[in-house]
């Protein structure tokens, strides 16, 4: 894990949030590299998901909705972690990682905490284990009181529910339909970690798929295989580094009836990615009870009526972000030299290719190098420029970056119109035509 | 405006946040036609912003940060309303909105409202005037205190500025050069209005610009280019319904030297769409001293050290989505009958093309019809299958959701494999091979 924290620091995929100031636990900001990636992969999913399925719908709803839609969804009481508070030294800790238990279980967690100290201080001053929710809360509006409470998402799942209505009618969807969405969403966990992965403040993808009832199991069975297939056809991870995981009962969200999740192969071992969820009807039934909004689906051809089923796939952008860095993170031994490269899929690299001069203190091979630049740049949008140190030292550096491919222009370029052209993955070099190069990078 | 909204709402652009549950003022979700024309507003910003500048690079920042960022900044103590409460009824008012001036001198507001009653209960009973933070405050961690107090960031700035240093040392990048960003804000407005333009929470697109302070003029005026280039070429709105607005100096906020806002001719009036401000040394400047870390830039070449100055470029995402719809929206008559058309630029409308079957009960015409769409879906993503109601129903919903395009299959088609191609702006009909379709579409 530090390799690929250090790396996505020095080259300048991610930051600490506010780092200036000592950073702030369960937050991080992409930088440049990063942000074209994570841009990359919702790209992807969004033509995947929205633009290639008929009867998939995007939404991109507000991240503060009225609080009573969180009451109905089970959040206000149900979205929460087991806490114990020191009375002696004020620290507040996760109960069932004290009890070294997965149970949530008040009473079960009492007992097992009867002889403990605080972790803290090491007095025996804790309090009985309590239910602490992981919603992030806020007012809205002048007035800081109970009425003016509202809560950060913690899931883009819920203004998905309270939209089913307005999407079905406007689009004239019929069932089976989805609507998805790409958006932050707030977890107030206690004990953010292993750096991107467990955090504070997250970017999901998620997709509600209505359907009916009697069709549950098969389509559960057709988005567990889209995400399988998204990972390994889509951004090129390699399967050894996926498992399916399915849920036990004590696993499940308060809303699952049943969820496999993927888990990948991450620096601290393989852990959940992307989880396809049956949540039944339990949403829609509750945002009907609580809205007094009748959301029946009604069916012209059968006269039936009744309350769609929803299969969910969800997934977090950043866990996937590092997902694809992980998968293609690479040390190889170069004739004695280590050398750190990125095999990134070329479709998801920040730079399609970079472009030198063999020699930047020589004017002709700049400006040729630069009119090589500039067409490609020109049709690829995402080419670098790099003069920068020798050309052993850029290899390394846009290794290290994940460019597929690395052009130089030298003085026999000045003559026959030829490059050398350096691809990542293998290290080898050939001489092309300036005017294959286009072909070459597609 | 009253158009406006009720088109985004019928057609699927624009919902009330959690509309079940009676909504939530200044919050809003798009639906699936709205998010497509967002995605594809930001998309062109960040390629025109992004990727075709070699000195621009993307960031993508949380929106909480540590609050020592929004104490820098000068927002905690700066980020401001008056405000007056109601002893009486507990009503709390905008004290300049009340007082009906753009003052927010707190003496001269308390001058004017000396006898004003409560425009809520009647009362004499009003308080002194006193500012009101619009920053929307949260709890990071566990405990709610003084200690884990943190703000929804009120502009996407902020992460840039305390990035600087990270970006110019990761990518090597040299004066001048600029650092983008897309993402959500939040303030927490009085009364928010005029549907999407005044609300709670938005989405911003900022480039902030870091230049030698000499070249502060030069900049400037680069970036108001860049601005105007952008809204009427890229996004091809009429220069008629553009104005440039100089900020007087009560109107700068408080970072500001100089400040240009481009205006639209929204439909409650010309209003702000796009600044460009001078933020001179003020945020680097502040962020230096309160974080100790040394920001000021070398530039080898002429040895020199010096805090950069900053030009901003700043536009909201739903301001710009609203211009676009205003812009394009056009009540006509046709022959008698009214129609709505939104004359989108094709690049930016939902969809490319919509394809249909002269009638939907003739299998014939609906499976050639079908071929058709798939062909187009295939290569342009975009295009939507239509069979609802008759071909003059049709092509009324594809005028209003701003279809450049409406196919339509009919039993000359299975003869000659032609079909009718209908222009949305001229409602021109004529024929063309099937062949020919995507030669026209481009």
């Amino acid at each position: 894990m530090e390799d690929i924290v250090s790396l996505c620091k020095r080259r300048g995929f991610v930051f600490q949030a506010s780092e200036i100031y000592g950073g702030l636990a369960g937050f991080w900001d992409y930088g440049p590299l990063g942000v074209e990636i994570v841009n990359r992969i919702k790209a992807e999913w969004w033509k995947a998901m929205v633009s290639e399925n008929d009867n998939i719908y995007g939404v991109d709803g507000a991240i503060i909705q009225n609080p009573k839609l969180w009451e109905a969804s089970g959040h206000v009481a149900g979205f929460t972690d087991p806490l114990v508070d020191c009375k002696n030294c004020g620290a507040r800790h996760r109960a069932d990682h004290l009890a070294g238990t997965d149970s949530t279980d008040l009473a079960e967690l009492k007992v097992l905490l009867k002889d403990k100290v605080c972790p803290a201080c090491g007095k025996k001053s804790l309090t009985e284990p309590r239910t602490y929710n992981m919603m992030m809360k806020t007012w809205v509006g002048p007035i800081e009181d109970d009425s003016s409470v509202a809560y950060l998402r913690p899931e883009t799942a819920g203004s998905i529910f309270t939209n089913y209505e307005n999407v079905r009618e406007t689009m004239r969807a019929k069932l089976p339909f989805g609507v998805a969405q790409i958006g932050k969403a707030f977890r107030n966990e206690i004990s953010p970690r292993d750096f991107i992965f467990r955090v504070r403040e997250l970017e999901q993808m998620e997709m509600q798929y209505f359907i009916h009832p009697e069709n549950q199991d098969q389509a559960y069975e057709e988005w567990r295989e889209f995400a399988w297939k998204f990972l390994t056809e889509r951004l090129g991870i390699d399967k050894q580094n996926l498992q399916w995981h399915e849920h036990a009962e004590n696993e499940r969200a308060h809303y699952a009836a049943a969820a496999h999740d993927i888990y990948f192969n991450f620096p601290q071992g393989f852990k959940e990615l992307w989880g396809t969820h049956n949540r039944t009807d339990y949403d829609l039934s509750n945002h009907q009870r609580v809205s007094g909004k009748d959301l029946q689906y009604f069916n012209d051809a059968t006269r039936e009526r009744f309350l769609p089923y929803v299969i969910e796939s969800s997934v977090g952008v950043g866990r996937m972000f590092l997902a694809v860095m992980t998968d293609a993170y690479h040390e190889e031994d170069i004739n004695g030299d280590k050398r750190v490269v990125l095999k990134l899929k070329p479709e998801l690299a920040p730079y399609r290719a970079a472009v030198s001069p063999l020699l930047k203190n020589k004017p002709e091979l700049v400006q040729k190098a630069q009119e090589v630049y500039k067409t490609l740049k020109n049709e690829f949008g995402n080419v670098m420029w790099d003069d920068n140190g020798n050309i052993g030292k850029r290899y390394r550096r846009q290794d290290e970056i994940g460019t597929p491919y690395c052009v130089v222009v030298d003085f026999d370029t000045l003559e026959d119109d030829t490059v050398t052209i350096r691809n990542r993955d293998t290290t080898k070099q050939e001489r092309i035509k300036i005017t294959d190069l286009e072909a070459k990078l597609c």
